[in-house]
């Protein structure tokens, strides 16, 4: 038995998963909206630590200053009440009209100028309840015809709002970062920075890239076919895992944003061995918070709404517990050993070695018995089944 | 009527290309092989102005010192008698049986070892040609099984070889460029560097950053659902289209190498209109090889090897004259001012002002007309219609 | 140029498709909502002969009795004064939360009673309205998760939904045939009959299947990544293509619903080429409406739904002449003749030729001249780079 | 601890999985040849009960008569000896370069009566060795280009085939059935029958559909995005799952072949379920072979071949106790009911009641409380986090 969450798992929900009214292209919303105050106690009694929204989520779009505050209040109260944190802050740049063309890419400069405002006081709003990171979904940064939109312009416009934005936090000198979540496509036809290499690529270019990083979505990339947990690899070399999205996708479709483990199964396991002890000495390679983006299916009611809270985190812990096993089974030592996964971790250059030593070592090319090397057998099935076979808890 | 193809339109073909022998995962091969000094004669007859080679397609794995020599050396002859240039080299790190688990990133050293060695030398001989641009597309660099690689492991395997070869570059004084060729899947589960994005980011790890940039090919980013006109600005964006490979897809399945047009046509012509016409001033954006990386379908003869080659060019100069034509048209420049493509060029933050300036400007923020704003048509389905219009050569 | 569209092309829209308010499941509405009147105004000076709607289009779920007669009266009206025709009646089962988990195949049996009591209801307006096809998308018949739902009951409940159904419709006297709409997935996550294919397998299990085809539209095949134009052959080849959607998708994604030929534009002209002179002598294939199943981008206002609208009939109008110039080609002729594509049409065994007599010509096995066979080439590529050509109108 | 593969499990294999030299699109052989008469030992002791093989697995193609006699004697012998069935045979028309265009369907009409007659003599071969079903993959029956393909004469050389195949078998009396196995794409751009459903359909028109269903393969659905399990119950649903072919598959790519169980875990849970416990009360769905067509990874030697032989029938033994696990479970039960999962096998309209009757049922519609129904939940996250836990063996 998987034991239960705890505050020191560190899991956190979006106030707009559980609260999500399960509107879709093709339908009503079949729940009532959830009051954040609710949201907050409920979660804190299934076990998660963290809490997390955009701005309309907590604020309706267009309210006033006073409507913001009391809020902003009730909400804070229900955090002291329960000890719930605020790991993340973000800003809803898609929802509203005003947006239909994107947020800081609009070609539209008056969207592009309330964009920034928008997001300007919420980044205030998130340093206020202490939140680290700020994400941004640019969903609506993107286009469906070649022809409608620069890219190149684009990118510059996109840069420029990121770097205004880092600009902010420095003089301002909050204690936040920013994390990019990419995403393909849907609702836009092609998004910027679709995919984690995009977005690394994109910080790059940015004034101040140490204040940039990434929150990759399990389902956005695999909306592209992508390996997630080769992605989560990628930005963590990169040193760039700032936050994560888990849910569940099927296959290259629409984003369903299904519980955590409730899509690919084995590439799950893969990710959550790799959080929790890909670091050093098999320590956690991430620290931060195991954020759970995912939506209650519309055919739910609220008791299905806290059942799927709750299965998010279950199957993380079993996830982890089978990694474990895995991790510490002598058969699946020797079959990582047989496998070689360590000797990739060994330099190919000898320490100290030059290139030109390496053109002087003919054991290394004119007398390397090619043959023989090219019939050594990887093994990699077997260790594979080996893995599936703990998975299963076979094992 | 579309011009014939002249050297001055830098069309260039792999050997690989014209030269394939049709062989498939379910087929043995329905053509003989082309020698290399043939498809020479026959490329520079067809309009070509250059050639491309992976070492094994010129040179037989395996070859003595004496059979390399002649291969090149009777290569080198037909180029002299035609003109042709060679304007890139490539080395195979996928055929052979060693690279079975990739060449940079195999667990196996002494395969890494052996992979440094075989593409040192081929470096030397790109030198020796001329040719400026060394393309690595790592097809065997991945896994299919989220166990039997370390992802963190592998890149830093990718970035010490690619650290060592710009080393090496730069020591000898060689005018040569590394050209990265990112691809998803096939024939590897999962390939390392699977798309533009994550080559992108990559390179901004490596030690010699400017010498290294991308080779993107038209079907590799569609096998991921992803934009390939996107893909090649954001390269361009970052100043490293340093080449690329065009041909044709349908879609997201297996590798198609079909011609260039034979997939995505719309696409197609965005994305010559952005090569040809997105410089300065609508100069071209690009200045390289316009390079051909397609497979003559195995329902071919060798008639239709040439067939299937000009055809490549011809469907480019095609989209070239549609895509001048679209540029010229008064009633599409209005279309696209009403869509403001050009006002995403403009910053959204003026010129000296500050961020501050903006959140004191009410007239962004507390005194739109939201509703006026978000009640604006952007006419991109206008606009792309003159596209499609113009493409169908009915304007 | 192409002609304009008259009421002989046989175009027609769905209520929904201009009327889209333009909500997706990351955005609120960006336009209002669009009259019914207004609707079959614009579409009739738009050049098109007919509109199709859903129930809850034209009559709001829920309406009492008088409320109902209202919208029809004043929608005969309006179809009176333009002598647009309604060639086809569809029910929505998807939008209301009732509908959750489907109509005919909901788990819970008062929605399935419910849903069949809706399309009754329905089925009488079709018929008042003199709509000669009801078509049923089941767009929320499916599941999420392989569990929860049981496929075989499932399709036993849809063959009793539709057996109902047809004979209604029989004892009732209507001329009306039910046209099934396959879809792969979304709203839900695998959607029973997902395909052309398996819509027409089931029918084949129906107590009345001559009453009961399909209507197959363009991006839900293409969600698959199947090619469109061979599902509408396979349809009309079993004698089932009852009626179409026609729209554009660029890849597996979401569902796009984008204009015609704004997807995979060559694709749309195969398309057009076969139902406009795929039939015998070169004459149309299909003689129903050619239904544009599409939504106008987010991004437009009225003026940007309208010149969609337009944009539909204009491009299939072009495809048309651009398959009839195809067509006309002599050195295309030659070309098919060349790639053998009518020799297809020749039985294999000869008119009275018996397997026997097959096993005994030793002319087709024994004494075949494999190499020499095997050597032919096909000349697709040309014959392809011809279409493409002509599509360009570079002919 | 699952139980070892026993002959009563039905397990069997394709000659050319174990026996697949690793030769791929990208790069030559990676294993010697098998020798038939091993495979046929080493299967046996492994635990299978079949093995099956095309024509030119186990004959070369080209072989002459008392070469061809010769494999057949040997295998034969080794047969005997072990014990081992032959459950089914196919014919290879995809690797030769004379099918390039196809077998059935080539535009060549030489080649179509070829190909007739090299599965004619496969059949007498098929039905000497007892075998009950003949697979037919059309791999090659297809097109890259839409204009180089009639499809729909496409499909009368496809119906003429099996019509006179089945007209064959039926004469000399074999107790033999064919099985088509579908498949969307790869080698071919388009594929002809490219699902379940499309082969379904197919079948229906034929002159002995009673003697022609489906051979699904796990992969070829999943490469089309679709549910394996639900193609399976659709098939099932309709009497024609003839024999299957398991493998796996991870997602929308080029086909993989991996090991059962390696692809999607999940549907094959649900797979396995469906097969094994899906029959009235609970008994076997399906009688036949458990058949895998799989290809043991290019980067294993022989260990791993073996190795990925058992890890397909373990992986198989271990879903079936945990899908026992899951339908004993008085919690799954219990859920299963609150979902309502067994209501669907209730028909929507009662025994005996008429249409007539269900619309004089206020009940069902006037006076439904809408709301009411509408806010019930189904629990189906709950239902499905439950198998994930019996499959993660956690409960």
């Amino acid at each position: 038995m998987a034991a239960e969450p705890t505050r020191a798992d560190k899991f956190s929900f979006g106030l707009w998963t559980v609260g999500w009214e399960a509107r879709d292209p093709f339908g009503d919303a079949t729940r009532a909206p959830l009051d954040a105050v609710e949201a907050v106690h409920k979660l804190s009694e299934l076990g998660a630590y963290g809490i997390t929204f955009h701005d309309d989520d907590l604020i309706p779009f267009g309210s006033d200053n006073p409507a913001r505050d009391h809020h902003i209040s009730r909400f804070r109260k229900a955090l002291d009440e329960t000890g719930l944190v605020v790991p993340m802050v973000t800003t809803n740049l898609f929802t509203h009209p005003i947006f239909k063309d994107g947020g800081f890419t609009s070609n539209d400069r008056d969207v592009r100028r309330f964009a920034l405002r928008k997001v300007l006081r919420n980044v205030d709003l998130a340093a206020e309840l202490g939140a680290k990171t700020f994400v941004m979904w640019g969903g609506r940064e993107g286009s469906e015809y070649d022809v409608a939109k620069d890219i190149r312009a684009a990118l510059d416009r996109y840069r420029e709002a990121v770097n205004l934005l880092s600009q902010y936090v420095l003089d301002k000198g909050y204690d936040i970062r920013f994390a990019i979540e990419p995403k393909p496509n849907e609702p836009r036809g092609d998004i910027l920075l679709p995919t984690v290499g995009h977005a690394l690529a994109f910080i790059n270019e940015l004034e101040h890239p140490e204040l940039v990083g990434l929150n990759p979505e399990t389902g956005h990339e695999q909306m592209a076919g992508l390996n997630y947990a080769h992605g989560i690899a990628q930005a963590l070399w990169a040193g760039k895992l700032f936050h994560l999205d888990l849910n569940g996708q099927r296959g290259i479709k629409y984003d369903q944003d299904l519980v955590f483990g409730h899509g690919d199964l084995m590439n799950s396991f893969a990710l959550v061995d790799l959080l929790e002890f890909g670091g050093p000495e098999g320590a956690p390679a991430y620290q931060g918070p195991r954020h759970f983006d995912y939506k209650p299916s519309r055919t739910e009611n609220f008791d299905g709404v806290w059942a799927s809270a709750a299965a998010n985190m279950r199957t993380y812990l079993l996830l982890k517990e089978r990694a474990a096993a895995f991790r510490a089974d002598p058969e699946v030592q020797e079959a990582l050993a047989a496998s070689k996964v360590g000797e990739l971790s060994t330099p190919t250059v000898a320490e100290g070695e030059t290139y030109a030593d390496l053109i002087a070592d003919r054991s290394a090319f004119e007398d390397l018995d090619v043959a023989e090397v090219s019939a050594r057998g990887f093994g990699f099935v077997r260790l594979n089944q080996l893995a599936v076979e703990h998975l299963l808890g076979a094992r």
